[in-house]
């Protein structure tokens, strides 16, 4: 496993003979990649043409249909004062406003991690890989499906942090449904500070909760200077929707400099039309109206411009992922995002197989290629993900992040410097010779390609003596040893306690709700 | 399963009561699509420059070190008539030389199937599918790994037959070990032409195979009168070796105006260096040379630009498949075919595990997705392969088979004219309302989305109890399924007669040799 070393550590000089092999400790160096930065072009499925017209149908659907901003006379004002019509709670938004005032919105900007190492850069040719968010279930090969707990929660995240492809400690790994929903934010928050040194994303449940972490981050920082620390996810209700929760943590992310993905979650056919490009057009129109927004409530704050779509099953009305649909969609909003100059979110691991089988390794490989090719800056459920988001996979969660090694080295590009054209080898070896041994191979085999620390490449009769093991076989030994082999990151004791005590008094405060 | 409408076909009028019913019969009507056609960019992965490096290389490789034609004097005299430095057996061709040569091959070809709507073209923006290519293995679930034989293989044509997304009936389907070396081409053959009416490969096995191929589509097709009626695969034995057998049988190949693959068979750094660009310079150098040879024996021969390319794991020395070096190597080989005007050749549902599990799907997603990006006109092995090639897996053809029909669905671009852009659909249904019944709905959802006729989108609880399978189990099932449903498609029971005489007599001429 080449990004987990163990090393043991003699501390010899310091006691003799027993005392020196009690106080022996293993210490586990900890190898994180840093996020990806392009150096391939992005694929781009629309031409000039279809982008002119999606883009103008989008301005109609503002104009013309407008959007909801629910229960929220706040914003209704936020939108009239900025030259909107508003009637009712319907705000339609004239031709170009919106456009006009995402422009505000950083293309690029940095979120700070407490290990400045872990720090990345969201935007441009960067592509940020954050673990699956949102199931109430997990499910491994010994215990099967069954809710999730705090300690599901807290294992997601230390295997978060022993994967060495993955920049990001994401959110909701998984919901700990043993712990009050109105306090859960404030345990998976704490897990994110201190079992991982990787960023991670901010409660958006209700607006106090998104008060709560940007509170809690204060402390995790020692104070924000302006820094950027979370990047949020926020769900537009499609289609065109937007309601008071997520506009609340919305507003409270907005104002104190913290990032937000503008969401919108389309199964299409359900939330969209039954084309892909009427769903671009929707969803074009809902992140320029809900971008927009951001710029009002704080111009200049960090957004990402939001595209989780999917289709669904036209017999048993499930939602359905890595189709061809959706890739489609994701190749096109891509495209739009970058004509907007704002980062983009999409892709991941997803699938809709119960199991982590071949559907869903097929289905996951789908959506993490368009996602590499479509110029995806930040990629939530990365790796995790199984049965249409309703379960984090024990399995899948190493299957899909051993994945995300490969992603690394394809958008690394093709080198053509002098080693790499390798006309010494082709001159060495000649007709019928063989590269094994040759000097160019033993200079450059080692980083040569891309290794697997999951897939079997061994002969057919190894492989079968060894008990024959299929990919989830090997992906539970693999979570086994990942979680055996953790060590907690080092966190100064005076704010580890000063977390603790702003956790105890929150929950202390107030009556345990499981609603 | 959408591909196979079962008919029951009354025939009223004809005849009373029992006779009618007796003369019931079942009409298995088998719905297959067309090749595809790209409406969707290529992608181009490397830049001008390191196109004009790799090209300028390959000259000097071609110039300087030269190919090897093995014991072939023939071919040693057509370069030098041609103006090549012949050295001993090896062939050192003037910058320039092999790439003039090549400019005889046409950029596009059609192969003729004994269904005239079956015939594909191969080039341009065309993608033509063809089932997995000489495992000497087969796999399914009941019966584990075995050697294939004669039944296996004509189930798998049979298979291929029914895959609806699937436009080739292949050649060596898999290897049918129990009939003699020396005369298995006669029956491989004879199954792709009576059990089938897609386009197939013929035998290069030997010349006088190949021989035998021509003389059977002879009479299959009823004289050629130039048609190009197979598609055959040369291999190149890298670096830079051309054997005699397969020269032998390309010459068979071109003079009768039938098309090849000139295809380098290269495990990287094995048999090309350990990098992408260096490969690709030996994959273009072999390519000019073989394909220019295919232009010497004769001018305007089809040839296809073959890239069959993975790299070595260092650790156990195996081949791997759907690694990142092996999609860029696919992109960069694309770009330089286009450059040369050829037809291109690469990818497929390539894996190394031994299992149709979630390595072999990850595997063969990341080719599948790479060779359609990429501009593959003609993918072999795509559907079927497992384990490195060793195996031919049941329920992997029927899994990739799945997939293809994603890839055509992809490759179709976005739509936006006027009901693609669905702006009465987003007018109808406004803010907060859902789409599933709305006027557009209706009138398009039976072909707006791709459907699986494998994958299970059904909710946990129908699922598990309904047995809890995974994709293998679904898989063997539809298997059962197709097979049971095939029926053979009609031929001319004069051109059946003709055939088996001509595979009787060539068998009864000759020993039976297995080795």
């Amino acid at each position: 496993m080449a990004e987990v070393e163990v090393a043991r550590t003699g501390r010899r000089g310091r006691g003799g003979g027993g005392a020196a092999r009690r106080a022996e400790r293993t210490a586990v160096k900890i190898d994180a990649a840093k996020y990806i930065e392009r150096n391939i072009p992005n694929f781009e499925i629309l031409t000039p043409e279809a982008i002119e017209v999606i883009e103008a149908n989008a301005e109609t659907v503002l104009e013309e249909i407008g959007v909801a901003f629910v229960e929220n006379p706040e914003a209704l004002k936020l939108w009239k004062d900025a030259g909107a019509d508003v009637r009712g709670e319907r705000v339609h938004i004239p031709r170009g406003l919106a456009r006009k005032l995402c422009a505000t919105a950083p293309s690029r900007f940095t979120q700070h991690a407490r290990n400045p190492e872990r720090n990345v850069e969201i935007g441009g040719k960067s592509l940020v890989l954050a673990p699956v968010y949102g199931p109430p279930f997990v499910r491994d090969a010994n215990g099967g499906r069954r809710y999730a707990t705090m300690d599901d929660f807290r294992n997601f995240v230390k295997l978060g942090y022993m994967s060495k492809w993955l920049h990001h400690s994401g959110g909701t790994v998984c919901e700990p449904t043993d712990v009050p929903v109105n306090k859960r934010h404030l345990d998976m928050l704490h897990a994110h500070m201190t079992l991982s040194d990787k960023p991670f994303m901010g409660s958006v449940t209700e607006p106090s909760r998104a008060q709560d972490s940007v509170e809690m981050c204060e402390i995790l920082f020692g104070g924000l200077d302006g820094r950027t620390v979370m990047t949020s996810l926020i769900n537009i209700n499609s289609p065109l929707t937007f309601d008071a929760t997520m506009m609340g943590a919305l507003k409270v992310y907005a104002e104190a400099n913290q990032a937000c993905i503008i969401s919108p979650f389309i199964v299409g056919g359900a939330m969209a039309p039954v084309s892909v490009a009427g769903t671009l057009t929707q969803v074009l129109a809902e992140v320029l109206a809900g971008v927009a927004y951001s710029q009002l409530l704080n111009p200049g704050a960090p957004v990402i411009f939001g595209a989780f779509v999917t289709s669904i099953d036209m017999n048993s009305g499930a939602p359905t992922f890595g189709t061809p649909e959706a890739s489609q969609i994701l190749y096109g909003a891509g495209q739009l995002a970058r004509r907007l100059g704002l980062p983009f979110r999409s892709g991941g691991g997803l699938c809709g197989s119960k199991l982590p089988d071949a559907q869903a390794a097929y289905e996951s490989a789908n959506t993490l290629n368009a996602a590499l090719m479509g110029g995806v800056n930040f990629m939530l459920h990365a790796c995790g993900w199984l049965e249409g988001g309703l379960v984090a996979s024990y399995e899948k969660f190493v299957m899909d992040a051993d994945q995300l090694g490969a992603l690394h080295k394809l958008a690394a590009g093709v080198a053509y410097d002098e080693p790499a054209q390798a006309m010494d080898a082709i001159r060495e070896v000649g007709p019928g010779g063989h590269f094994l041994g040759c000097a160019h191979t033993q200079a450059h085999f080692k980083d040569a390609f891309w290794r697997t620390n999951l897939f079997d490449y061994r002969p057919f009769e190894t492989w079968d003596e060894d008990g024959g093991r299929d990919t989830q076989a090997l992906a539970s030994a693999r979570v086994a040893k990942l979680l055996a082999d953790y060590q907690q990151p080092a966190l100064d004791p005076e704010i580890a306690g000063a977390l603790r005590a702003y956790i105890d008094e929150k929950k202390a405060s107030t009556a345990d709700s499981f609603i």
